[in-house]
């Protein structure tokens, strides 16, 4: 939802405030940085999330400092941002990048309930690997304990998107300058096993493919 | 540095204090996310960024909540973040990632210098595509003026990083699981030519090699 506080102010052209958008974003990056401010001081903290419907699950790697505030309930920030290419203008100053940046806003609230705190945590595990959740050993009581997931809601949400190729000035489209876009992705590699087991497709054939809709509940 | 704001709280064992670490990270990575405070809302930007020495150069996407700060002088958290793998554990509560995080916080300036202004944009354009900075159009006075740049210092700074399988209970170690890691990396595809001009070897064959030193002065 399109808010003052989420309303792209620089190249509000790139400005997307469709769920959609937001939620193709999410469910394809791995990592998002959740910013949170602590005796007035910014932090931000690469974490492991899911999206699950209308819900942001957070892994509790925010830091001590963070999960200190939280009893407050804590107003954070949560940007997760897909490379997709490098773009080469002629000129020095059209120079870019193209990118999918999704930015949440909200009040983060922690989840004590064993029957949610199961669902987000295996939230998290399908959304890095899809299919793994089923295979691994499931979580004693103790490492639930042991294991903090923040929520935070996606009312407050927005995207911003860049992509094709340099928008170079009209005056500048015959200089003598090589342009265009060196495209990026972020790609698997041959899995390093730990174990003699057979290694299964979800690791052999690691794609990120995002997840197209909810997670199915157990 | 190592200071108490800036100690690795969770997770103290990955916690990296020394500065050739936090520069091989910055020097890496593309984009950092920065944090900021406005009006008690934390907010996180991805944004183009270069080392320079002791120095960070931010280029002006931070957005104008940001920059209508900075004449107070604006605290902010600079966070850049290399994802290096997928760590499948035999039990769903070992499972992690292999990352490799710098975390900077400062007070951050506007470069105004004009000299300076145009040693930055060279230090972000290098430390994005090494060697396109001399092929490039040159900025023109109105497209200086029309970039902003902030600088902050690396007196602050530490770094995270994770490496390495998969670190389960010795309990576990024998369960009809595999495990192992799924190793990925940001990788370039071929360039897409927006003209007919030869594409240059550095886009032709981009590779993220991390430059090692501070860039010459011009």
């Amino acid at each position: 939802m399109q808010t003052a506080r989420t309303t792209v102010k620089r190249h509000p052209e790139r400005g997307v405030y469709d769920r959609a958008t937001v939620d193709a974003i999410l469910d394809e990056a791995l990592i998002c940085h959740i910013g949170f401010v602590y005796e007035g001081q910014p932090y931000v903290i690469p974490t492991i999330y899911a999206r699950d419907g209308e819900t942001l699950y957070l892994h509790g790697s925010p830091g001590s400092r963070m999960l200190r505030n939280l009893k407050h309930g804590i107003d954070i920030c949560v940007t997760a941002t897909l490379l997709d290419g490098l773009v080469l203008a002629r000129s020095v100053y059209h120079h870019s990048m193209n990118y999918r940046s999704a930015i949440v806003l909200g009040r983060a609230r922690e989840v004590t309930d064993r029957a949610e705190k199961l669902h987000a945590m295996r939230s998290v595990v399908e959304h890095v690997v899809r299919g793994r959740w089923d295979d691994a050993r499931q979580p004693s009581q103790g490492e639930l304990d042991g294991t903090t997931i923040l929520t935070v809601g996606l009312d407050e949400a927005s995207a911003k998107v860049r992509s094709g190729g340099p928008k170079d000035d009209a005056r500048d489209l015959d200089l003598d300058v090589w342009a265009g876009v060196i495209p990026l992705s972020l790609g698997p590699h041959a899995p390093v096993a730990d174990n003699d087991l057979p290694v299964p497709a979800y690791a052999e054939q690691y794609a990120r493919t995002p997840r197209s809709a909810t997670l199915q509940d157990e």
